[in-house]
């Protein structure tokens, strides 16, 4: 508690802002189905896609002081990631914030808490996904840290990490495997357009992905309807 | 487990589209107020208004195989409506089997569980019921049963059941009422645009709907408010 | 049980209408961080901000009859503030009902249960918020009571007090302190603007607000990320 | 609606009270993973273990008028399953209500709903598995049905059928295929006599199970600690 | 905020004691079914039944700071209540603030948050109902209040109320009505011990209660089973 | 995926061992207040008390074929903790595999998915944290992987870590630090030994903490009520 860590690494920025032409869930899959945040995060309005790397903020419950220390070490690509030491529903982060980050870049928010001023937030198409929307205010009296390796919304994110949200959710990849994820998003994308053009035209994935020996040898029975009970 | 029945006994077409010029609440109140699932299923985005017949798929907890194997049974007017057989919050369902239901003009799916790509379902138009929005993967590995009566969301659906789905929920009015179903809704929607009228000149539902003498014999009392406390 | 109080002393108009120029949040924290209905209440659709004055109403679980009975005694400016008196889910108030309160110049409803007839409250611009969307009918058998003290959603709200209500969620504000919470909302949100031009400028909250010292002996700690793990 | 069905076909008396020496997850197993009723029904008290056959009651929210109806249609060997029409948190049955049952031979009460006086039932003996603990109280004043078939916390219960119910839950067995499930349940109960004997001896259901192979086959891969992050 | 109210009147002691003698959904119905607090307030052990004068404590969101300063105003007869003025699931009292109180006479902790120490809270035999159990630590930061009136879950308390908690929850009767509530509750118990004997004889509640004729003329049918479907 | 880790390094035993002598309320402070598992785990049966070393297990939803290859991995004094790759209520544990693991020492069971059999694994006096009690079956068809670290109800959890649980929850400590976290255990516990005997005494914690005179500089105000509202 009370560290603030400055001059992290960062996932190599062009590999970041390739992440922002995948969808969340793609993103999911091409790394094996990890780095999913938990559902309950939600974003505050619809619409918004990003990908950014991750200026980490653990905080105490109902106490924002240390967004407002994060912002200082906050850079144009980052995305704030904020965890309270113990579940709070307190509304953490405003429009007053939301501009302060803005200006240096910041690209969105994700808060395992609450969050405010959403109109305005959408007004400003400053993207949130938080757990709850509460108006409800926060102190400025207790340390936190600032980019240490933390738990949020069950998933481990450390600085420096990637982390791309749209209206699915959140998925975090780790710095080091950010190239090799953005390659298997890439592939599976161009599996799946050629998939989707043979669905257009009719198919069915049935035959597409050649399920049926698989479904008759697990004991799949197609049967017609009985005279009706 | 392992059934997929072929051939089911449809609502009548003409009856089923007529369903779609009512709204959830009236259809659950002509019904005499059943078949309403639970509110837990919310729309992926506001403002779609559905009427279909069911095509049910009991899934195991995050595995759509079974929904693969269903998408060959919908025809033109169908609503997918899917039920794990124990609670999930996995994405089910996302934009590439959006697509291959809806060139079979499938008209929507109502699922007691998750779904994904829901930017994507919201730009092609294709609405979804659900409990969970969520990007988590499922597995194609453990067989289910297409068109077997199940329990969704409470409810308990047959194949060829009709299907009402608006901003409000969903609701499943069973085949064998459907025409008695709709022409009671028609006519609760009469007596509403009667009321609708005289509340809109400035008539009181008091003495619209005859309940002051009601009230009175049930004990109201009227008081003016006491001197400040 | 089964009184309707008339003829509540309202909080003064001009003071009800200028609230509307101040978001929940702002009245929230204005008013010592008091108030603030929980956030389980949400607006059953984006972008509504309203200010009245609160015309309450006790009912029963899925009993919604003495809503009509409040309608009589709603005047302009006034807003529903609904609470059952035990949990419930059902659907008390639909498009009907706001037609009713709407020709009667009621801006809106407040409920710690369930609504319906949602698309057709965001058509008709009649804002909710409400905690569940369900269709669930309700009947007409049991008083409550209109125009009582109640808690509504963990907050004691008396009739004539002021809701305020935006996408944030809904804080009561008691009619004597009024005109107080007001000045201060409008001060309070003179600072932000002063505040927000800063943050505009580039300038950080860590400066603007002085807190670097604070934070400093507190026994922050800023360090450089170490050689990587 | 208003319809109490008498003289019910129960489900064979010697084959549900066998029921009562397998455990709700046996039975659950030995029906092929069905008929598991949602898992927010808890005991009111620890250790009670009951089977039965289901007599049901379909109320309205917070009204359980027609729990005093059913209470005539009750035998000895019966279990009480009652489900609101729509959510409902409210105690619909406490001591009172128990000691009408007790006398006539009822096991226990299954209720997707609030029940209350959980210290005297503790006292009696007479288990209930219920949704919520709450005082709250209902009325008597809507009817509802008894011996009708409902879905009680997600399951298709029709009345005669068996409920086997324990600390872990509750599951339904139909009535038609009870004693198939029962002796199903029989033969799982020994298979597992058999392993447990073995795994007391200190093998492995690596081996019982003879997993090894197929785990190899779908990729696992042992390796050793590596020098210590 | 920041208050402590000293030398709160307190309701008459003999009345308070008397309640001890009558469960919690007696003493709810008595009162008109007012006054219960939200379900989601469970006892962190069985078989606790306690009455006390409520000792009130607003504390902020993590910190209890005010619990500590609330001990000085508690004296024997007493039950500490506690609410948070935005939620929290924070651990705000353990064993030694329970020894702390009880020996001032101090019968139980109802708070509308979490506790912790549950294991040894049952050794001493010192009752708490509370919304979570959870060992997370609070702060000793920011001023709350003592002995102002308060909502906790869901209903207003004044310091000196009576409150009466048993396994079923927890109600609160307002010290002026105390003695009115407590004559009302033995009046309904003495009716209940005339119903109890008639039950037991085997006597059904449609005859004591005389509901056969209401229901009939509600509409009620009873039909016999029909073939088998 | 599909990795088990062999021969992970453990917590030195004497040190897991003393640990039990703990609560899990006073580790989770000695360690600064980090490391508590998420309050939705409870003890499936109250009064267990127990530390031991993880080994950990990450699970597909719905899926135990993991626990079963964890097995072969445990070893006395373990603890098993188990985490879902998506959230899942399945009921993954039971009886059976309690007795293959008790055999070999292990200690109890963490897991943030169901577990079964509870009236079993009272009556061995296995003890198991888990979010849900389900009867609801798992599948043995994908692989996971044991000794990975993992994310367990919002806590990093390492191989061979410190698990500390009782009826407050779980707590985990690393291994690294677990030397140094039991002294500060020990300190902290023998600062409240003295306490405890103060507050017996009938001293206040106001003075024995010395809190009066920051509570004064904080603003703290005593009042007597005022003459009855």
């Amino acid at each position: 508690m009370g560290i603030v860590v400055r001059n992290i690494r960062r996932a190599d920025r062009s590999t970041v802002d390739a992440f922002a032409a995948f969808g969340v869930a793609t993103v999911h899959e091409a790394q094996g189905r990890a780095g999913l945040l938990d559902a309950r995060l939600r974003p505050v309005y619809p619409g918004a896609h990003i990908s950014g790397t991750a200026v980490t903020v653990s905080v105490p419950p109902a106490d924002n002081w240390m967004i407002h220390v994060a912002v200082e070490q906050c850079q144009d690509g980052d995305v704030l990631v904020v965890a309270p030491t113990s579940p709070s529903a307190a509304g953490y982060f405003g429009e007053l914030l939301a501009t302060a980050v803005h200006v240096r870049g910041v690209r969105g928010l994700v808060i395992d808490a609450g969050c405010r001023d959403v109109a305005e937030l959408a007004r400003m198409r400053f993207p949130v996904w938080s757990r709850f929307v509460s108006a409800t205010g926060t102190v400025k009296q207790t340390l936190g840290s600032v980019n240490v390796p933390l738990v949020c919304a069950g998933q481990l994110v450390r600085p420096g990490d990637v982390v791309v949200a749209d209206d699915d959710g959140v998925v975090v990849v780790p710095r080091r495997v950010a190239a090799q994820v953005l390659a298997a998003s890439r592939a599976r994308q161009e599996r799946e357009a050629v998939s989707r053009a043979r669905y257009q035209a009719g198919e069915l994935s049935l035959d597409v992905q050649d399920m049926r020996e698989r479904l008759a040898r697990n004991g799949l029975k197609y049967v017609d309807q009985e005279a009706d009970d």
